[in-house]
This record gives C-alpha cells, structure tokens and sequence, in this order.
C-alpha cells in the first residue's frame, strides 16, 4: 500500500500517530486514501506526525473503487468514523449529512478539512463557531478552486493590506461550455452535451450552469476578503444558459469574451459603502488575463490597496489537484496538533454592509442601431451625460441599412440606475432605431 | 498619524501590546511604518494584538523621509531596536550589519520578518536555527516576488504535494529590460540606460542584470520547494548582458520571447537524481503565461505532481506591494504571540544531492545554415538521433544564398551533454555551413 519515494525519509520513530477519518471515498476522496499512503514518510517529515487512517466512510460498501481504497477500513458507520479520529476529512458534499458530521467530529474534538463549498457557504458561521469551541481547526482550502491557494492567499496573504476586489473564473464546468461556444461555435446546448459527455459537467447541470457553484464560492472570498459574513442569500445570480452562439460572436466583434465571473467588490464612495457579491457573465476584454483562461483551468485576481493585482491561475477541479489542496490543510492541522498553534479563526469584525444589485458598479457595453446622421453622435453622448455614466470608447461596427449603423459605446463602471435610465434615455431618442444590446464588462 | 479606516472596528482594549521594531527606513521600510500606522485597528483585529512601533533605527537621523516616518521613533541604535522588541522587521537588506541584527534578535526573543533574500540565500540555516533556538518566528514572504505569496505557496500550499519545478520571471529590472528590448528594438544598453532613467535599475546594474538577485530567489525558492539546503553557491547563474537586439528579433521570428528565468527542478530518472537550480534567459514560447509578462511585472509556475500547473502573477517590487508582504507576516508572527503556534521551521528532510550544470535537461532551439539540398535534412536528424536528442520541429526560415538555407530546429528536453554531442557532429556534417545559434528553450 504505501509506496516507498526515493524523495522521503523514513518517519522518526518518535513522532506521535494522528488518527485519520475519511468521510467519502469518490474522485476526491480516492485521491486523499492514495496519496496519504504513498506519501506518508513526507507528510510525516512536514508535519511531525505519522497520519494513519482509521476508516474511511461511504454509503455503499461493494461499489467499484480503485486499488488505493483499502477494504477494510470502509465502513457505513460514518458518525463512528467523524467522532473517533484527530483528524476528519469531510469529501462528501451537500449540507447533509456533510454538516451533522463535521459538527459532531468537532464536538468530538477532531481538527476537519473539508472541501465543502455550498456548506461553508450556507453554515459556515456554525462550522466555526463548533472549531473555536473544540479549539481545533477548520480548514478548507479545496473549497474554492481546487489546488489554487485562493483561500489561504485571503485568509492569510493579504491580513497586511485592504482587499478593493477580487474577479474569477472560479466554475470550470461553465468556463468549459463558454470556452467551447467561443472556439467552436457551438450553441450553449451543444457545448454542453459535448462537457456531459466528457465528463466535465453532470447529468444534472444547474448547480453549474445557473451559477450555483460559482455563489457559493464567492460567498466564502467575498467572507474571507473583506472580514464580514457573506452567505449564499448575499449573493445576486446570473447563470449562463441563455448566452447564444450570437452573443459570443458579437463579444468577439468587440474583441471580447463571454465569461463567467465571481465578483466580490468593496465599495466605499459617496453613494455606497459596502460589499457587492454577485456572479454573472461578463464581457472580458481579449488581452484581459481572465479571457486567456481556457477549459477547466480557474483564475482569481485580487486587487487590493498595497499588494496592487495579483492573479492565482490552476485546474480548478479533478480529484488529485483539490486533493492537493486538502492534503495541504491536512499537514497544517496534523502540525497545529502536534507543535500548538490554530488556523485562522472566522474574521468577521468588519461586519460591512452587503449592498443589493443596484449597487454594483460595472461597465456596459450598450449596441444601438442609429440613423447615420451627422449629429446622431452628441445626442447619444448627452443621453449618456446627462445620467450621469461617462463614456470609455465608441465605435461604429457596420453599415446595416441605407444610413443606419450599429454603435457599439463602453462606459466606464457606473451604477446600473444610472445605466438603466441612460438607456431609458436612449430608447427616446429619436436617432437610436433600437437598443441591440447591454452587457457588462469587467477588466480594464 | 493613525488615521481611522471606516472598515477597521476600535481595537479591543483587552488586546495585548507588541513592541515592533523597525530596521530601515527606506522605500518599503516607510510604508511598512506608514501602513502600521493607518491600519493599526484592522491588524489588532487580524492578529489579536496591537502593533505599537518602539524604533526605528536609521543610518542618518537627517536623511529627507516622508510624514509617515515619525521623527521621534528615529535612531541610529539598531542593536537597541533589535533586541528590545517582541517583532523585529529588518528592511536594511544585504549581509551586514542584517544578519548581526537578526540573529541578536532571535538571541532576545523576538520574531523576525524580512525581505532580504541575499542574507536568506547565503546564511538561511544559520537564521532558522537562531528561530529554533528562540522558538520564536522567521518570515521573508517579501524576499521573493514582492506582493506574491510565493513563499507561503511553496512553504505551505503545496505541503500536501510534490513539487517537480518552478520555473520563474523573479527579477523585474531585467524583465522591463528585456521587455524594452522586446518592444522597442532597443539595445541592452539603450534600455538599461532607460530602466536607470526611470528608476527601474541601480547606478550599478550589477545585481540585476547579471542574475545574482534572481540567484537568490531561486535558492530560495529550490530550499522551499524540494525541502533540501541550497545556497547562492548551489545555483548556475548567467545574466542578460549578452542578449543582443538581434537575438530577440530571431526570438521573434521563432515566435518566442526571451526571459531570463529562475528554474529549479527535480530529477529522478535512470541519469540523475537531484535539484538543478539555475538563472539563464531562455527562449519562452508566445503563447506561454511567461511570455506574456510584461514590464516589472513577476509570475512564478509551479508544477505540482496533483495540483498539476499553478501559476502566480503580480508586483514583484515597489515600497507598498513589498510592505503588504512584509505586513502579511508581521500578521501571522503577532498572532502566534498571542495564540500560540508557530510559523514552518526550516525543512531540509529530503536532502536531495545538487545537480551540476551538465545535468540540466532543456529543450534547445538550434539554428544552422544549410546545404540546401535533397537529404540534408535526414542528415540533420541523423546528427540528433544518434546522440540520443529527439527533435520536436524543423522549420526552413528564410534562404541565405544559392542552395544555401537557415534551418531552426527545437528539440525536446535533453541534458546539455547530449546537446553539445549533436552539436558537434553538427558541426563536422558537410551539409552544415554553419551553426548560427544554440539557446535554451523553456515552457511547453
């Protein structure tokens, strides 16, 4: 079982054994069993203790496993294997039974690493009130982005600056279909058959593609980012089942892509001051970082006050890289356990305000089909100026008709009221023949 | 001097005090003063105790500063500052007097942040153990790659894994150098003589330019990494004073940049087993994220046996992205204080041999002038086979004369004494008018 690496040395006899629950043995778990065995002697050299397994829980004993899930440690008994052990590895998923277990291994006094997105979002006040009563650890870097360290570089990396905002591509399910739309033309109900046949996306895709996934997970960065408790609820959510093939071409004619973005922003101007947490597809200019990430990879950017932007690229999903990432909170906590110390504790002291939708601020790229007359120009600037939303570029596309054409105008970021009632404005105005468009844009 | 922030809460009075001492007031040094100050309250809240800066100890009380360096604070006393505070935060940089100050540090009892990865790379044994001794902290997130956590990413995130490279742009003085170059067809000296002019470069470039601050981040990065004790000494080091605006434009005619690149490798294979850490420029692919790295930007890639690929990008320099590092520590080291717990001691377990330059493996671009004639090219592809380097592409650039032809061939990876076989039996093949140029080639 445990495979001897040239790199390891062996475990000093002297370093205290840590019992190890695991709570589900699929994609993930599977890889967790395996790489604890074969890299035992490292993990032990890195955390000072010897990580042994004591049982591994899952639902159906005789389903088909792979070779590095011992048998004889499964057992049904999932409580037994929660409340028994130093260490619990939560890899079920779902609120329950994930969230009974994870609060009775706590009460039990086990250190939990889970990777458990939708409950961290939904419970995660609970979660680590249990930790901070048990005095042990609550991690969860698997949570968000697989093996990216999006979590700790918030929780940890950035405690010595102010976080302004943070951007990702953070589902690789839904940037796969994009992705797929924009490389091959596809139809959304095309590309994703084509990522349920590779595997990419479940039978049942709305947790993905109406940006479930993606809410939760920027819930748990907009908590960790700006120390306020953020929960799925705070969060405004556009999926993408209704972008077009039409639509990706059209992002294309403006030098843009279409993807799904994780949004958590801190304002703090004259008209807000606040937190706005929303997920919605965005046009993303071409030389934006984020519109080179393509399939299945994620990315997040921090932007905050002294670091300036940072961006953390990976595979966001896939057994052996969240794997990664739960078996680095494991050394961590088996560490904490044997030389003292805690993770970080939930840091909510800012407590800041969540703001609704209608306050977001973004930039819009509005298309309007306009009679081509001299004139027509200022008098869609005015619309546009007298709402108060200033104008980053315009640029006229194409000849649709005997003296119409169509006007592609970016905004610089601006409230949607004021968006709303320029376009109110716009629809008025005799010139404009149509509004073809509105879509917000984020980059610069 | 602390000026409120609406996020940050008053601090809880019950919160206890560290005296937080300050080595060097320069560049970063004075926005790490000014941010310990204007965001005292949320660091209180961060880590559990108030920061209260005692010293800081100067070489001239008289040198011109900014507002945010309290006069009152300054001294010349630096063995005072160091041994009579709980934090001690060196930002003097180089060996001396740096490294005295640090270790009378440790001796009384403080935690020690810094940034400077000269005395990390030559004497980062001797610092860890004084730590150890002490049982107190030593940070230096800010010693590589400014504001991006790359040392907490190799020290911790990637503690559940096995690292097998990094590849990294870790100098931004030779990034814009080499970028300048890239982009405006200057010379090195025209475009050192600009990054001088912008403050970009030092008087003597020599740190720079010549790869030795690189050498120190690769050692540092190789330690971290492979949990194995490398020096500067340990590290193949050639800088980009050769680089001539002709070679990037051959680059660019090949499609590639050229960066000048920190590696540090793992091999365990039937040739070699061991690290190889070096600092060269290397010809890096258009479409790899290298290349696109711009200006004095840095990004590190991380491979990973699980986590696979992970890049981080982000401000490698500059006083405010450096001090967000450096606050990022002084945050995890005053929380241990109060809590308890302790950063990562050195780990130098795997204790890996260190491989000499000849055993680097790395794709090479080779460019010959060719005998233009049917069966020079199997007579090319012999010269490679025989001598065991396999060939990825062929590409006919351009004709130089009469049946005379330039012929630009990538291999795949191979050890540089292979390469050199070839190359040889190149240069005694009939049909080879002449070998134009050998660069290595890095990124897939």
């Amino acid at each position: 079982m445990t495979e001897q690496h040239p790199q390891a040395p062996a475990p000093p006899d002297a370093a205290p054994v840590l019992r190890v629950g695991v709570l589900g043995a699929g994609t993930v778990g599977t890889q967790v069993i395996r790489l604890l065995g074969e890299q035992g002697p490292e993990f032990a050299a890195r955390s000072g203790a010897r990580l042994e397994i004591t049982g591994i829980a899952v639902r159906d004993l005789d389903a088909p496993r792979g070779p590095a899930v011992p048998r004889e440690l499964l057992t049904t008994d999932a409580i037994a294997v929660a409340t028994s052990n130093d260490l619990v590895i939560e890899l079920i998923g779902g609120i329950e039974p994930a969230r009974t277990l994870i609060l009775a291994a706590f009460k039990a006094g086990a250190s939990v690493i889970t990777g458990n997105k939708a409950l961290i979002a939904a419970h995660g006040p609970e979660l680590y009130a249990a930790a901070e009563a048990a005095d042990t650890d609550f991690y969860y870097e698997a949570a968000v982005a697989g093996a990216i360290p999006v979590v700790y570089a918030l929780r940890e990396s950035m405690a010595g600056d102010r976080v302004t905002s943070v951007l990702g591509i953070v589902n690789g399910t839904t940037n796969y279909i994009l992705d797929e739309m924009s490389a091959k033309g596809l139809s959304f109900e095309e590309a994703l058959a084509c990522a349920q046949e590779l595997g990419y996306a479940e039978a049942d895709p709305t947790a993905d593609v109406d940006g479930l996934d993606a809410a939760a997970k920027a819930a748990i960065i907009a908590s960790l980012a700006f120390h306020t408790r953020v929960g799925l609820d705070d969060v405004t959510v556009e999926g993408i089942r209704s972008i077009t093939a039409r639509d990706i071409r059209e992002a294309h004619a403006s030098g843009c892509e279409i993807k799904l973005l994780a949004i958590a922003q801190r304002r703090d101007d004259d008209h807000a001051r606040g937190i706005s947490v929303r997920v919605h597809p965005a046009l993303v200019p071409a030389d934006h970082p984020l519109a080179s990430v393509h399939g299945a990879f994620n990315a997040v950017l921090v932007e905050a006050e002294s670091a300036g932007r940072l961006m953390f690229y990976g595979q966001g999903a896939g057994g052996a890289p969240t794997a990664s990432a739960v078996l680095s909170d494991v050394v961590a906590a088996a560490a904490h356990r044997v030389h003292g110390g805690r993770a970080p504790r939930e840091s909510c002291y800012a407590d800041l305000p969540i703001l609704g939708p209608e306050s977001a601020i973004t930039r819009y790229q509005i298309q309007l089909r306009v009679d081509d007359k001299p004139g027509s120009l200022a008098a869609l600037a005015g619309a546009f100026a007298v709402n108060n939303v200033s104008i980053n570029s315009v640029r006229q596309n194409e000849y649709v008709g005997v003296e119409q054409a169509i006007v592609t105008i970016v905004t610089h970021p601006a409230p949607v009221f004021h968006l709303d009632a320029a376009v109110e404005a716009l629809r008025r105005e005799k010139r404009v023949l149509g509004v073809v468009s509105v879509r917000r844009v984020e980059g610069e």
